[in-house]
């Protein structure tokens, strides 16, 4: 069984945490009053918005130090919808990867909105959780572990690679959540993939 | 009726000529052989690979003037399938409207493989082309004439905003190329849109 923390306490946060226990397998859940617990997992899944990144970081970092973290996050500008604040040849990923060396960071999550993870479909397919990560390790280790984890759960998982790939699955996210926001499409629906 | 020129020949034109003339159209499809042809659409898709593009602007600039140019590429790094070839904050259909100012350039089809706009759908839903383009005006006369031949040839049409969303469009591109030269997804599979 594996144990999988999940900082924050959003629309994400529960649904993936809904997904791990339907797998059979354990989800601690922080909220951002929960500081002075421990995180559990082996793997940490940070569901708090862009902007709260930083500052979970700068709680935590020691702690998520030889752990698999998975980060979900669109770095809209939320303002205009018009762009990502992260630079435009990286992506929010990496940067949390550049902040934790110690950790192994992949992308997970972030192409699929919480009713999708909640109804475990879209457009009749599972619902499938794209992740790209650069660390051979992590992802062997994912495969074994969270793609489980992932599949136990009922959603189905594609490896699109390495760490870069962040840079397209974010530009992706960012696609949905405008389509959605300017509601060309619903917030139950958006990017299915067909396998 | 609408009469659609497509430049290129390979699997997208004729699948994209399929489309215009299923839904009663006009669909005029000129490969690298009839450079002594003119353009007679309203409407011309640029329907040639990438690299192919510069030598099409070449022949044909004068012709394009004052019309509504469709570019359907993904400018893939193909050797190594790790980057795309256009500056990380511009697009292909960026470099295009520069390199045609009297013309009005959407981005399109380049998210949908030749495959499900040939069947018309992608997990049980219609292939959904999404459109992105600068021009009021442009767009409005798309939504009165390209989103009605694309609904008229049985496919739906999601407008995406302005032309700054080319840049995600062609990472999605990119990223649906990637997990079908992978071997993750199938080549008559992909990304779907549930609305």
């Amino acid at each position: 069984m594996t144990t999988v923390s999940i900082l924050g306490m959003g629309n994400m946060g529960p649904a993936i945490a809904s997904i791990i226990e339907k797998g059979g397998n354990t989800a601690q859940i922080l909220g951002s009053n929960d500081t002075d617990q421990t995180v559990t997992g082996e793997i940490v899944v940070l569901a708090v918005p862009y902007p709260a990144i930083q500052q979970v970081l700068a709680q935590r970092a020691d702690q998520l130090a030889g752990k698999i973290i998975v980060d979900i996050t669109n770095p809209l500008n939320f303002e205009t919808f018009d762009s990502l604040t992260v630079p435009a040849d990286s992506s929010a990923a990496a940067e949390i990867q550049a902040a934790l060396p110690n950790s192994r960071v992949l992308k997970a999550f972030n192409t699929t909105f919480a009713a999708t993870l909640a109804s475990g479909e879209i457009a009749g397919q599972p619902t499938t959780v794209v992740i790209a990560g650069d660390d051979a390790d992590a992802k062997s280790h994912l495969a074994a572990v969270v793609t489980a984890v992932v599949t136990a759960g009922g959603l189905r998982a594609i490896d699109a690679g390495s760490l870069r790939r962040a840079r397209e699955l974010e530009a992706m996210g960012f696609l949905q959540i405008a389509l959605a926001a300017g509601e060309k499409i619903s917030w139950t629906g958006g990017f299915a993939v067909q396998a």
